[in-house]
């Protein structure tokens, strides 16, 4: 009847139901929205999946613009759901430019929601959401946005841009659990999701969370982990007392550092800051260099660079410096463990250099 | 760029894919199965949510044995699925009789899948498991069993019952996290996941999963929440520390003294021990006593008891005896917090021979 | 170059300076002092040398109340230092009368410093604090309480009652951590303290905090171990969120409950509410009944009897009813756990009716 | 009754009596010694306190080395005890020399104890212990090492050196907890401290201690505070994960990386690799610069450079590579802002050649 092992992680009491809304308002505040903001107890490729089981249905057509595999798995849940779906690809790890979501829309008229990532962190490159977000406005068109790799390091005025539905999670640039997600939805959102034909009592059902909304957030809408519920708001006093804006303009600085580090090495950035992620940054190898052998040669420093995903990502090499990792020793270390990479591989990389750019940079 | 406020929750490293693979196999030991067992990163209903969505198919027909709300969400993911469901209910917040799935069995001799819960939390009753398991393997049916409220509390022999899906969450009797959940699936499961129609790249589908097993699981199937994984090994430890044997004679201690000590109050326990749960006991109020003034009348003594729920349970008080509350000391204070309550509501209720049954059935 | 393992009690962050005098500042509240708290980074009986070894010196005459072992060392340490010591002992295991002090007071009116134990955890012993104040605030005498075993369980207006030096330790009735202690310091004591001849550069030294103090305490006083003292704020949290007075109330119902089923049983608590702790109760053993066979007999239901400690108190048998303890499930655990102990041994012990006096003091 | 707030470092139950025993016996292996581990309960300072109050004695004549303000403390306490203390002092801010010491001993051939900080983490200078070493077992003359700021960066074989008394903390190349340390104890050790006259009853009484090896190590010696323990296991696990060899090498690669990193920047390191700390390197500020504006002038970049302590050290800055801070990007972190710094205060600094060494070293 006793317990012989003991560790700090066990029994956490039940998350108080006033708590979990008062969670969801400090994330309106990271979100700058008055709307609605919901919770969803599952990493946020499960909200994703929500999302568009909740918004599609048969009659509807949506604008998805795939820049990963992520906007590719999006569309076929949309499918799934009986939505008609047009499918709008940039080229491989590239962003999508404004002009072609423009033609899009304007080949295809009917078009009643528009999905899109705002940056991959597969690739580190970036969409052009506010262009984007101008488009869709003037034609009243719902909008759904992936911010889950950009919260926190762009700025992302949910209310401000009139994005409908975003979808975001604490653990990437809030540097928290990975076993919550949230969105927010707007009034035209909930009119989606509230016709007739979406799934009820389920994983994916918005309109059951809903219900926790319409009965004054009193009660908690069903099971959580209370463990990620005490996570993150431990991150979310890290991210009050740092301030969002701040946190933004820390990974900003991190990501031009970290490119200008890269041209100076003699490396080419995958793209440059203006379309890129301030979360990750992607450089391609060069020619005739292996990739594992290129990551093996930097473990021995200690720094994780890691591979791009997906298509046209192959041969791109990441350097994260997402949440605590948005910091001058982890930009400096990364890019000159890619360096000291390249020339074990006998390429040439002038580490002075990038030392000096980062450093400069990372002073301004 | 620095960070003012610390949480030991900040900042766990990823959870190694090494690990993960040595948690699915620990789990195979609680289940007693060398089947595969997988893992599912949200709460329990969502891996029952996803077995329903894998399993089902146009064309099967299932027989869902119905004692709670849980068991009716159940066939209505079948149904969504396309699946032919037929329902058995019990009578209100009583367990099914054997004979009745017998008959309905008989009835419907196609049936391919059975699905039961195994006990029910909500009102503390528990089904005749290994009498329907008989009934199913006679008939090489399927079998489906949802054991989150019944692992650690009763006998749950997965290989030996012959069980095809068993679903089970560390949050109860195991006293771990809520944020991860589990299933066995035998050969003959996969065989119906395996068949076309089923969902993929979804939180519903198992056959996502299989892809990690038929790679060997040398890499995680998608993103963990580390501190779920890290607070499921430390619970594991614990269980292990015990014995899951142990553990089971633990909750049916407390279950046989709290029903005693009910019986000794003057109170009519909902249930038998042998149809009742070894993780909460429920006890039907007196007519003419209202029920959130009984609970009420408890708060004072700091002990949590709490209402049934769904229908039949209206009227029932439970007393929870489950992971760390199967002690002598909390049964003794739900139940005589229960005989005060009665006393202040006006009835009789005789504290000291509750008290009395209670310390001698824990002595036994 | 990689840390395998992860433990959430790893890394803590030093703990910031300006948090350190607010801690100290929080526990002058659970003191009700206006006056100076110091923080002593180790074990509530650290801090206690540290009092005998700053305040003792040749030429200083000091009454000391001995009541444990633990007055027994105060006494021993204040010899150390140069002081002369007149011992007052009360029979074993009793708290000492208010009338013998007085006695002593007037058989030796050079004493400057009186020293007592608040209440002995030992033995459940409770020394009249009140009454002896007010005979060292009639003759001016210096005095040091120890209230390590008392803060949380009793009243305690170090200002009220003009205490010099009060010793606390958050590991008891406030159920926090045990390698951080505290204590009030009065104008007076700095006097003591201050003159030549103390420690300094010492463990022992509480001048060396006063330089803490006179720098305005914008540094830290030394290295300081962070996850204590993170801990403590936990625990201060907790404090102010249920209140000192209604964590006092709560000790104090536990302490009559207990001692009423223990009546109510047939045992002979050791000493009287008005006498005794409301921390732990004593109760001794029947002429004949071997002690470690009464302990081994409770520990099969789970609940922790131990036995006294010291002097007069190797036959009693101590019920824990101290922090998260001072709870009705667990002093009716323990109560009727040590009822079924003395049947187990073939003595007689009415444990319904123990369970129903506990049952209405609780709920008075 | 109920407790608002949840923390994870709430309530850990006591460290229980086998563990502590095996606490010890782990940090024999990182001490490389099959003589006794005694564990204090508080901050490594106390240990040393403690070591000079248990082994000093009138009569006793020790040789006591300075190179820091600790040493000059333990000579206050070796006096204190009633020792006769030779002080053999070193340039400030330097290590002794050999020489001196030999010197020393042949001077006052009647030393029966030396006593010497291995490595200072105030300047970050290392003295010749081995060295030392050889000359006091020639002499017979019993050794007292502190290492605090040198066990897990150097080589430290206790039994090996014949070191008889060696204290260490837990909180520095460890990464563990701050609230515990330890010290080995050999045979030669204990019969110095079993003279008559030591303290007894005391925090810094060694001798209290011996009752519980005498006693089998059965019981714990005292109160202890779990958090830390539990927190030290973390870190033991860690540490032999690694091993103890692997984190002296990394940590000499560090240091060495770092002084390389400094010597390219232009700068001169206070001290070079053969007589320095692996923990700490430190460098000398050019004149005419002004500290504080050295170090605020590197705080945006967010490395924490600090300033020496003690004399010698006051124009000294301190790169701080000790425990996870021995790593490449850390090490380059600090070296590039210590000379952005220099060149914000219109020094030359080859920022570029700084971060070339720093790489070409650490990569051998």
């Amino acid at each position: 009847m006793t317990f012989e092992s003991w560790n700090p992680l066990n029994d956490p009491p039940a998350f108080p139901a006033a708590r979990y809304a008062s969670v969801a308002d400090r994330l309106k505040n990271v979100l700058k929205t008055r709307g609605d903001v919901l919770l969803i107890q599952a990493e946020a490729v499960v909200a994703l999946e929500a999302v568009a089981a909740s918004v599609a249905r048969p009659g509807i057509k949506v604008l998805n613009i795939v820049t990963s595999l992520y906007g590719g798995w999006f569309g076929s849940w949309l499918r799934r759901a009986g939505a008609e779906v047009i499918e709008l690809r940039a080229e491989p790890a590239r962003p999508i430019d404004a002009e072609a979501v423009e033609a899009s829309l304007k080949a295809h008229p009917e078009i009643a929601v528009l999905a899109l990532v705002h940056a991959e962190s597969a690739s580190g490159i970036r969409n052009p959401l506010e262009e984007i977000m101008l488009l869709a406005r003037a034609r009243g068109i719902a909008t759904i946005v992936d911010a889950v790799a950009s919260v926190g390091g762009h700025a992302l005025n949910v209310d401000e841009l009139g994005i409908d539905i975003t979808v975001i999670g604490p653990q990437k640039s809030l540097a928290g659990p990975a076993g919550i997600s949230a969105l927010s939805v707007s009034p035209a959102a909930w009119k989606l999701i509230s016709q007739p034909g979406g799934p009820t009592t389920s994983i994916l059902s918005l309109l059951d969370q809903k219900a926790w909304l319409d009965a004054g957030r009193g009660a908690l809408p069903g099971t959580t982990a209370p463990i990620e519920f005490f996570a993150l708001e431990a991150a979310l006093d890290r991210v009050e007392a740092e301030g969002v804006d701040n946190i933004v303009a820390r990974h900003a600085r991190a990501a031009r550092a970290t490119r200008a580090g890269l041209i100076a090495l003699g490396a080419t950035p995958w793209i440059d800051q203006v379309k890129g992620s301030n979360l990750v940054t992607t450089v391609k190898l060069p020619d005739g260099a292996h990739l594992e052998t290129a990551l093996a040669a930097a473990a021995p420093l200690g720094m994780e660079l890691s591979a791009g995903v997906g298509p046209g990502a192959e041969r791109l090499v990441r350097l994260n410096h997402t949440g605590r990792r948005a910091r001058f020793d982890i930009v400096l270390g990364d890019v000159l463990a890619y360096g000291m990479a390249l020339r074990k591989l006998g390429f040439k990389a002038d580490i002075a250099a990038a030392a000096a750019a980062i450093s400069f940079h990372h002073t301004d």
